[in-house]
């Protein structure tokens, strides 16, 4: 059977697990939290289960929950957003990629990318005809070179795809990135995917720069969050996308065909936490930079050089001086010989980088953290 | 902007479904069972929730769930599938859809579909740059000609999606009808997408064909089916794939960048539900042939009348004889005037057809099938 995506076989972040299983490694490579999702969601969630609201939600989501993230939008980028038109829950920010993906990208366009970039954009756009123009970043800053993004565009080039704060990197777009983007994006007359999951996970007091607070830019933009980040609850699968409202439109008609709609209760829950406890995403970005800086700390005294995280839950170290081994190899060696699983950095670029970094997640307790740094320390 | 799917608004169900709450109808449009799902389904969902099962699931799906569903189709249809290799667990049926579409189809392919066919085949195979060759069947019989299939094949035609039980017509394929597909398939080369998610309910004790049953044919074939009917729980969007192990290895690298994974804590109480309460899916045919008779019955004194239905949870009526309005007209009416909500037949064509045609849906507690049809037999 002729594949349509060759090139591509199980993802980094399914492999990585396993190996970190099979050899009982300590599981620093798929982001995911060790924490448990919060009591109230949880207790909402069998609610609502219990009580009977089993069946189908609206194709767009639960008007409660469209309108409990409008209000977090409010609340935090003073931005307006109409719930009922601009607002669609997804089965995890992953479908609302690639359904966003769908609705722009027609056969033969282009799509500036950024490497390392998240697994699934080259193959939803390569799905949809279209090609990803792929820009390298390099540690240690994870720069962007708006000159060379405006060199990459051309008449066929569609839309852009950034992701702030960025997974791996952990690097955050400041405003004079938004600027540089903006002013491509008007002028080409492109789109903008704007992947946001960590959006509530920035350090030492920065402010996450949303695309939702540039209403011009936000006019040609799909921006993408997820709760599993959010919530502790990435098995939950559940994410959106706003948009303004023709967009939107496009989005939901397509989305009505790739799932239709999302796990009901799991809406009605996430409406009451919202609703109720507001401060928990208020309170994330302190939760994850005192894991930063356990896991730093923890580092200090090894031969990896850490590169700096303003956000998300990873965090990449440079290992130069501790192997010679390409990233890949590396990783494998780390799970199998040493007991801790990471994610090579290489693997998110479409021409394999020969930087020698790994990244770490520290969505983990203080105490998991503090063990495979004890490991890496040896090392 | 300029859509992808310019003839496509939103999805007739979703629209009935808001008539039918605005002017507060009995909704037997969209299907979507009006009782709850099982105690122990829910019971074990919230134990899940509650021990903090709530981060992501293999991708391809929780390993005593694939078993799971290995055992049943081993039950039921006495075949081996490798659990392993061969199920993909999707969120919902309408992903598995989508899915096996984009691992099939590519740029200029034909698939043939047939009329009334599943609002989401078209959408899905046009996005995937194919075109869609409906073969339209008609009321009463809905019977296929497999001589006009036949015609219909050319080197373009890469697969045909055949549904059985069939939505909306209640119809299932007959051994003879499996027979004709399956020389056409192997003859042509080509792949089928079976939509079996009313697999668990057919009625007067015919048995259901599904294409799991036949080797040579499962070869070529990707099988979808749906929890969300068998277990009363549309609204958790659990359905799977079962296909042969290189098809499967296609739809899974393509399954992991649309929604990567589905609800875990779900996936662990159906595994729990299968394993120990698997008569729930044995009476399923029994409890739903009662409901279709409870309707019929108490529609035999209105001047509608009834086509059979040999399996699903639908009833077609034709209504020649009440109104002269077109089918879209008279749902309309019928939502807005006499207080009853369903789905008109024409919608699932490509060339509306001028049957007079409505669909029923009777997974409703018998006294709201006894009002419903009480408001018809006055019409
Ligand atoms: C969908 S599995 C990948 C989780 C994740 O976002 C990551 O590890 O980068
Ligand atoms: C996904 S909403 C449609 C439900 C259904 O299968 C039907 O009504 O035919």
């Amino acid at each position: 059977f002729e594949s349509k995506l060759p090139n591509l076989g199980t993802s980094i972040f399914s492999q990585m697990t396993a190996l970190a299983n099979q050899f009982e490694a300590i599981n620093l490579s798929q982001g995911f939290p060790e924490f448990d999702a919060p009591e109230l969601l949880k207790k909402q969630l069998n609610h609502y289960v219990l009580e009977g609201v089993n069946q189908y939600s609206p194709s767009s989501g639960v008007p409660r929950l469209q309108q409990q993230i409008a209000q977090l939008a409010k609340r935090k980028y003073a931005v307006e957003i109409d719930a009922a038109q601009q607002v669609t829950v997804t089965s995890g920010a992953t479908e609302a990629l690639f359904v966003a993906i769908q609705a722009l990208v027609r056969e033969g366009d282009e799509v500036i990318v950024f490497d390392p970039a998240y697994d699934s954009y080259q193959p939803a756009i390569e799905l949809a005809g279209g090609k990803s123009v792929n820009i390298a970043l390099h540690a240690p800053s994870y720069a962007i070179d708006w000159q060379t993004v405006a060199a990459a565009i051309n008449s066929k080039t569609r839309a852009i795809i950034i992701n702030t704060p960025h997974n791996p990197s952990g690097k955050t777009l400041k405003q004079h990135d938004i600027n540089a983007l903006k002013a491509l994006v008007i002028e080409h007359d492109l789109y903008l995917i704007s992947d946001e999951v960590y959006e509530h996970i920035t350090f030492d007091k920065q402010p996450h720069l949303s695309v939702l607070r540039d209403e011009e830019l936000f006019a040609r933009s799909f921006v993408i969050s997820s709760f599993g980040k959010t919530f502790h609850s990435t098995g939950w699968k559940m994410g959106y996308c706003i948009a303004p409202t023709d967009l939107c439109e496009e989005f939901r008609k397509i989305h009505q065909y790739v799932t239709f709609s999302s796990f009901t209760p799991a809406q009605h829950a996430l409406a009451d936490m919202l609703e109720q406890q507001g401060e928990h995403v208020d309170a994330l970005s302190e939760f994850y930079q005192q894991k930063r800086d356990v896991l730093s700390n923890a580092l200090q005294d090894s031969r990896f050089s850490i590169l700096p995280s303003e956000g998300t839950y990873f965090l990449l170290l440079d290992y130069s001086d501790v192997s010679d081994l390409n990233d890949v190899e590396f990783c494998q060696w780390l799970a199998e010989q040493a007991g801790v699983a990471a994610i090579p950095l290489s693997v998110f670029y479409q021409h394999p980088s020969n930087d020698k970094v790994i990244r770490l997640c520290f969505a983990k307790n203080d105490q998991t953290l503090i063990e495979a740094a004890h490991i890496l320390c040896q090392l």
